[in-house]
């Protein structure tokens, strides 16, 4: 497939709809498996990878009927469109950063994405937009007994899915969610929520998962327990505190409406007037600008900009999205001015302050 | 006199024209003088206070007749209009913070003002847009020899005009010119300027007189020797020395062009979009854009946006003038907001971008 056609969209799980959708952007459901008789992807030879690649191929190929799914080479994907995909939210940064024989097998809306040779033989990603993390674990599970009639999956009668990483060894099952938290950000509570989500296991990430920054006040928000939990205990834990996280930033959007109502809307007007107004902009303080932005639309504080946008606008800014649009590669300084131009662009004349 | 009628207007010279006007902003010249029959000001007792005060306006009444001059009397006047007859260059700091029987008269066009009992018993001040000195200095000299007609100026055969303070002994003459010099300290030269400057003994202050700061990039040097030294003498060598700085600063302002055209497109717009966007601004930031805003616009970066309103910006978001316009006392908070609503109002589509 021609991938700069996703330049013109974003995936399902950004329209910004969904339960707590003001918060919660996507619920998502990843479950690492890998084939019984091959060795992991670490140790596989090239000639072993390509089987693996073209078993679990067929697999999908079988079970995909219905729902029609686009495949992608990554080996022979040049890094660009690599980390285009990787900025979707497509495919992993391992499997962004990798080499040898992998792949990726996605729906056109996004939702679905399953990834081939990547550090598991497969990685299956369910995403939805808002707090939906049970009906997409629904999905996945149907997903996965489909293909498990298929694939013969390393399974240990005791310890449950075999992994590469001992890390998810047993339901092989990361649900998160993520999270805009801007004003915990903002009134300096965050770190609490942190200490707090890790004492009950729950691990937090930036927007792009392990490793990666929290840009944009985008959190990830997940289960670090694999093994002795079921698949629907590990969600129900999740469900079942997301609230809670939710109910504190919305306390501190009001205690920062009701403390300083001309101190927020000066922010946020400020945040949209640099966006609109910059020649030059680094991603990391576009991101921050357009959580201010994101923070105004859901407080009532900017008119005429809408949500879905705005979360595209987080996605196109990204280094691999501004060159996909631009048609050509791009270094630093350049990237900078077209993700001004771009910003321009989208915001000019379309959006005007309460 | 009503000090709001002068709230919609702004003095003649920050009409933005006259020579080198893009850098130049305005030219004064400043005359000290003392009647002979009388101590100085801060030896006076009040009884002779009024005495200096009624002799002086006397004879400018009587030189004046062409020329009507208003006569605000600042003994009486409220702390806040005395404030704002300093933002207005009307008067000094000396002046507005004094205390006991002393006034102004001043021109409508505010390129005339005579300050009365300041730390002299009179002290002329005449204004123009743009480099101007040695025509500046001519209507002093005119103005200067028809008061002395009628009022007796303490006068030493060697030393010349006596005054309050040694440091204006000889001539009283402090010229000086208001320059705009953002491309010097953007590309940080201006303290080199500057030791120039202080080894031919001219001063540099800012946009107060002494002791303010250089905010906005203003710079207004002047002659520190006063004894020995023909006002004409004294004029020339400040008139020698400005098209230099002029120079400097228009090379200054070509290397930021030539060398990162973008990067200074992008400091301009941001600039601009903070003072179009912002709920709430300090005077200091503030100044701060608009300085980047006058250089845009003489760079040909802005378009629709003219340096007269952007000269009369920089007076009218002072404290006292915000007060004046809003018509009541506003604490600093409340400026702020006050600030950024007037700036919104007057950018409000009235300029684009290049």
């Amino acid at each position: 497939m021609d991938l700069s056609e996703l330049t013109g969209t974003s995936g399902e799980w950004l329209r910004g709809t969904g339960p707590e959708s003001d918060i919660v952007i996507s619920s998502r459901i990843r479950l690492a498996r890998n084939l019984a008789n091959f060795p992991f992807v670490s140790r596989a030879s090239t000639d072993e990878k390509t089987q693996i690649s073209d078993e679990v191929r067929a697999g999908i190929k079988e079970t995909a009927r219905t729902r029609p799914l686009s495949f992608v080479d990554l080996e022979v994907l040049p890094t660009l469109d690599r980390q285009f995909l990787m900025e979707r939210q497509l495919i992993s940064r391992e499997q962004a950063g990798g080499d040898g024989n992998r792949g990726v097998a996605f729906a056109k809306e996004e939702n679905i994405s399953l990834m081939i040779n990547e550090e598991d033989h497969l990685r299956m990603q369910f995403m939805r937009s808002g707090l939906a993390l049970v009906e997409t674990w629904d999905e996945a599970n149907t997903v996965d007994d489909a293909l498990e009639e298929r694939l013969t999956f390393a399974f240990h009668p005791q310890l449950g899915y075999l992994t590469a990483c001992p890390t998810n060894v047993g339901t092989g099952l990361r649900a998160s969610v993520m999270l805009h938290l801007p004003a915990l950000v903002i009134t300096k509570q965050i770190e609490k929520v942190f200490r707090a989500l890790h004492k009950i296991n729950l691990a937090v990430r930036g927007l792009y998962g392990e490793g990666s920054q929290a840009s944009g006040d985008f959190y990830q928000i997940s289960n670090q327990v694999t093994l002795g939990k079921s698949e629907m205990k590990t969600i129900q834990d999740i469900t079942a505190v997301v609230p809670q996280i939710i109910q504190y930033e919305r306390q501190a959007r009001q205690a920062l409406l009701s403390e300083g109502r001309e101190t927020l809307q000066d922010r946020v007007a400020r945040s949209l007037g640099i966006l609109r107004a910059a020649r030059s902009i680094s991603s990391e303080e576009t991101m921050h600008h357009l959580s201010n932005v994101r923070l105004g639309i859901n407080l009532g504080l900017i008119d005429g900009l809408e949500i879905p946008a705005v979360n595209e606008m987080f996605i196109h800014t990204q280094p691999a999205h501004l060159q996909k649009i631009e048609g050509r590669e791009l270094d630093v300084p350049n990237r900078n001015v077209a993700r001004a131009t771009y910003l321009r662009n989208r915001l000019r004349d379309k959006s005007a302050e309460n």
